[in-house]
């Protein structure tokens, strides 16, 4: 079965084949050795000076992390729902008892600045600005570097759900300021889900020693000071940690500039693939991360497609969620993945498409990727 | 290197291999059906007829899903400190404001039940009780059954943190009456860590409509609705419950009363070893769970020889922490392990000791353990 989603992605055989060997105890210097590295590994994915702390959850659980640590019943703060994922920001603020500012995008739209910045001037009291870099549900990038200087130059921190974005393209925390960054373990890394990394600028850990939000588990203070001891607060997830610095070592031998490049390729060949069998694309700015495009007029229901796709030809796609079900399909290309799992996928759609009564002249799609992909540079 | 520690435990060959294999998607009918494997196993593994419901986290999250499932700011409990584990419970609560009324009890001893009843009835408004089945810390052993009766009778829910109990010794959910019952992936399960596993009784669930605390990641009610289409709220840990699907299956092979069995079986054996080597029992309820002794008075500090064991001969032990560090050694016996895991970890044991300045004749206490192994009926 073919993985072409957006997490989990594909794991490495030689990943794979390291949760096959004995888990180690977390309480030995064995583990502390390989916890270090993972910590210098993270900070290089990252691109960041400051400890980039492992949770034992998913991603949603670094996202209610961040708004429990920084935040104070009642704080004010911007959050941009382009999506399902960032409609996420606002609930789990609204749950904490923070005053939300919702920037409402359309979907398949990149946020407009102005409209923030605007926002930003309505209300001088929010404390910061709660995105993603690519809203997964919708395949659009958001500006992030622009989203981060804005909000650097009104002293209100920008926090940034990397989860689906982080060693996909570039996100240099430090360089650009990113005041809180987090991923998961089951996207670019690589991974199975069950960890999720989450770094802090010195800026936003000042806004944590102020926070009244209750918190334990998730209690960044008190995991940062575990991890000066090369230690976890609870006990951590052991297995994906040991498998994650055999993915980050990959990673790090392939370097951030190629992998950024290699994601960038993959989206052109996939998009062009897509325009020849006169697919209409959904995201205006599209995210290296996916390729979303309308579910063509002649199939009614989106649904069908990912169906064929998955039990014909074993080879999973997604298509929209909540208001976007059956609309749009959504093709992932990053991960452990190269231009013939792209050629795999549109060879699978294009038959799935076929089948159901969109005319496709088979291999067009799939030309076209090669095409777009030999020229690429 | 041998794991005879209190989690993680060694996991078998047969769920070790299982990690190799590729990761499904988790919106898949295929993962579907592994979920709703898992679940009548969870089910099973409870003794209940309730729900067991997964969550991304290891022990101590689950026990934050409790607390801020059930009650609401103010709400007042009872929590049982026999050590650090009850003491986790104190902490929970007094985190999200709860009115906590701690019981302490003395370090290795189980809670007395006279002590209980005194101060539930000097908290007639008092809504839980929460406690350990068996306090890892210190090896005692508390009297799970008899504490379910008294809050029973009293209307008060009984909250049990069986995370090192579940499936090590007999805790019959709904035969007993208990209302929260919640355990880990890295215990008896035989897995990594990374996976909590949480039920509630119908009682419990009724609270957990009232409850005014703040949560989104672990939502329970969200989760179980999540789980009645066979699927979780977030993005599940999705190679462990692959795992797990495994491991239960070697649970549910061997069955509930010969697992019980076995773990006194290793008990005994392991306590008649350490009577052998003339060391001294810390715990006076033992729990089937792990061995305690003292640390004998001609080796001052208990960490040499837990680093002893560790360095010269592989096999993993653990000390006392915090108030309890250096002074008790906690021998575990639990999970995928037999008598040839209690003679290595004694003839490891007595090699230590004696190199340290422990007078020891070598091979008395592995006699001693083989001998109570033969005759233990």
């Amino acid at each position: 079965m073919r993985l072409l989603t957006p997490g989990p992605t594909t794991i490495p055989e030689q990943v794979l084949s390291k949760f096959a060997e004995p888990v180690i105890h977390h309480r030995t210097a064995l583990f502390e050795e390989i916890f270090k590295q993972l910590q210098s590994q993270l900070r290089w994915l990252f691109q960041t000076e400051q400890p980039v702390l492992s949770l034992a959850c998913t991603g949603t659980g670094a996202m209610e992390a961040t708004v429990v640590n920084l935040f104070s019943p009642s704080d004010e703060v911007i959050t941009v729902n382009a999506g399902k994922f960032g409609e996420r920001w606002t609930k789990i603020c609204k749950t904490y008892g923070l005053t939300v500012h919702e920037l409402m995008v359309e979907r398949g739209k990149s946020v407009e600045l102005a409209a923030l910045t605007a926002l930003l001037d309505a209300h001088p009291h929010v404390k910061a600005v709660l995105f993603q870099a690519s809203e997964t549900s919708t395949g659009a990038l958001m500006p992030v570097e622009a989203i981060v200087t804005h909000c650097k130059k009104r002293n209100v921190l920008s926090v940034c759900d990397g989860i689906t974005a982080v060693g996909i393209f570039n996100l240099p925390m430090d360089r650009w300021g990113i005041d809180v960054l987090i991923t998961g373990s089951q996207k670019a890394l690589m991974l199975p889900p069950g960890l999720a990394f989450i770094a802090l600028s010195e800026r936003a850990w000042k806004l944590a020693e102020q926070s009244q939000l209750p918190k334990f588990y998730f209690d960044l203070k008190r995991e940062r000071k575990m991890q000066d001891k090369l230690q976890t607060a609870w006990t951590p997830a052991i297995s994906l940690i040991q498998g994650a610095v055999v993915a980050l070592k990959m990673l790090q031998d392939r370097g951030h500039e190629a992998a950024f490049k290699h994601h960038e390729c993959l989206a052109h060949a996939t998009r062009s693939a897509a325009k020849a069998l006169g697919l209409e694309f959904f995201a205006s700015s599209p995210s290296p991360v996916l390729t979303t495009v309308k579910v063509p007029p002649q199939i009614l229901e989106g649904k069908k497609i990912v169906k064929r796709m998955l039990e014909k030809y074993g080879v999973i796609i997604t298509g929209g969620q909540d208001e976007l079900e059956g609309k749009i399909l959504r093709l992932s290309h990053f991960g452990y993945t190269d231009i013939f799992d792209v050629v795999t996928g549109i060879a699978a759609l294009e038959m799935a498409l076929l089948e159901l009564g969109y005319p496709v002249e088979l291999g067009k799609g799939v030309g076209a990727a090669q095409k777009a992909f030999q020229e690429f540079k």
